[in-house]
């Protein structure tokens, strides 16, 4: 396995990959690899000749006041971890060699992103499609994997590619949970001891929603205010926001009547967690 | 030669060339071909295997009340000049191709596509860049070229080429002028027969502008006050800008202490024409 941190080298490696017809597979991710990410490798390494993982933490896809600076980081363990699973090359530049000045070239995807995670982190998804695109240029791949678990960067990225014609396929991997639920993040390593429980509330509420689905009911709304209400009975949790869209358009909906995604990011103390479930028609 | 409108068609084609070891220069033109594009197809030519010219009116680039539908098209014309010059394949796909519903995505250049005729053309920048990217991602050139006539443009894609990682080396060509000094555009076929000549008005300006120069002066201000003297003394003219900006940053300048673009935006009657000089320190 080979780390390679400057771009012209990546490109000109992926330029002789398909010289000899091999099949780039491409999982890009912020490291601190966790099994949600390994689910990704695990899935995309018999689909192609070559596969690379970049790490990279991208500062576009920060705001002001988020964690860029404290996003954890350990490049020893996450190349042990690609190693084992068979990863042919690390992609892991500097954030000077991805961003040199002066940058002025952004990516957006209207609508898309414009609802849930992009109105409460405004700016987040330009920062994510455009560091993709970049990243797609730089490792040129036949194909790249994107996990659920981020189901709004999924479609806005999905939307990214077919408008802009990149010539790659793009899969995507069901979320990956700890046996009590709790969907996998680098970022539940912030949550203190007392707050991993109170983190399970996320996927609580969806799994009620779920099951008042499963009952029959079909009203947005109503499903809406029982997770709230369930929300709310832990006093370190604070909803960002809880949506129902349908799972095409990403347009909210009233009345369940076609496939639909429930998406919620909620506070636990200072820990910003988000998690989704597909209610299937 | 052919002719391939197929966006899937297209790829296959470059990735065999690619696999080929085959170097694919690229000319993105709008179609109506004359003799300033095909002295971008002669400066191109020998230092391809595989040269693709893309003819595409690009709508997203026209705005409001603009001559979208006007424009001058001729394929059969395009293509036997084409053909001439030894192009091997023309890129004509329709705009439902290109703009399959939904359509969302777009690139933006901030700064440099701000001013000048970014300025006079709310998202025509947007319009070009988002074309750009979409045919390079379509053909996956190794070299493209594009015209000084639109420096502006010029400066925004290298800059794009350049923030995006586009593997992709952009080389330009000087303006084409007829013997009289006008530039070559397209657009000149709207002039009517009166009109032509008043179209001088914008060479004999920055040629003014030239001259000043060379005699030593330095102050912008003053050398854009004797062109917009000139400009006026035309009754059908109308200046849209005028511009002297430094030719690395695109920034205006008060002095001319390094080298400086002076570029101008003038109607002639209903035509908006545009014409620029390169004044070197």
């Amino acid at each position: 396995m080979k780390i390679v941190t400057d771009i012209q080298q990546m490109q000109n490696y992926a330029d002789r990959c398909r010289e000899e017809k091999k099949v780039i597979g491409f999982v890009p991710t912020m490291g601190y690899l966790h099994p949600g990410h390994l689910s990704l490798i695990k899935i995309i390494r018999p689909q192609c000749d070559i596969l690379v993982v970049s790490i990279f933490v991208n500062p576009t896809q920060f705001g002001p006041g988020e964690d860029l600076n404290t996003y954890p980081r350990d490049l020893k363990r996450d190349s042990d971890l690609c190693q084992k699973e068979g990863v042919d090359v690390i992609f892991h530049p500097s954030a000077q060699e991805m961003y040199p000045k002066p940058f002025y070239t952004f990516i957006t995807v209207e609508k898309l992103s414009e609802i849930m995670c992009g109105r409460s982190r405004p700016g987040h998804f330009r920062g994510v499609t455009t560091v993709v695109a970049k990243l797609f240029n730089i490792v040129k791949p036949h194909l790249a994997i994107f996990g659920e678990k981020d189901f709004q960067q999924l479609q806005v990225l999905k939307q990214m590619v077919n408008n802009l014609n990149y010539d790659i396929k793009i899969l995507n991997a069901p979320i990956v949970r700890e046996d009590d639920g709790l969907a996998l993040s680098s970022r539940n390593k912030y949550l203190k001891s007392h707050e991993r429980m109170d983190a399970l509330v996320l996927y609580r509420s969806l799994q009620l929603a779920k099951d008042r689905f499963t009952q029959g009911e079909r009203n947005a709304g109503d499903i809406k205010r029982e997770m709230e209400k369930l929300i709310k009975g832990i006093p370190s949790a604070k909803i960002d926001y809880i949506e129902i869209v349908n799972l095409e358009t990403f347009e909210p909906v009233d009345f369940l009547s076609n496939d639909s995604l429930v998406a919620l990011a909620v506070y636990i103390g200072q820990t910003r967690l988000i998690d989704n479930i597909v209610l299937k028609k």
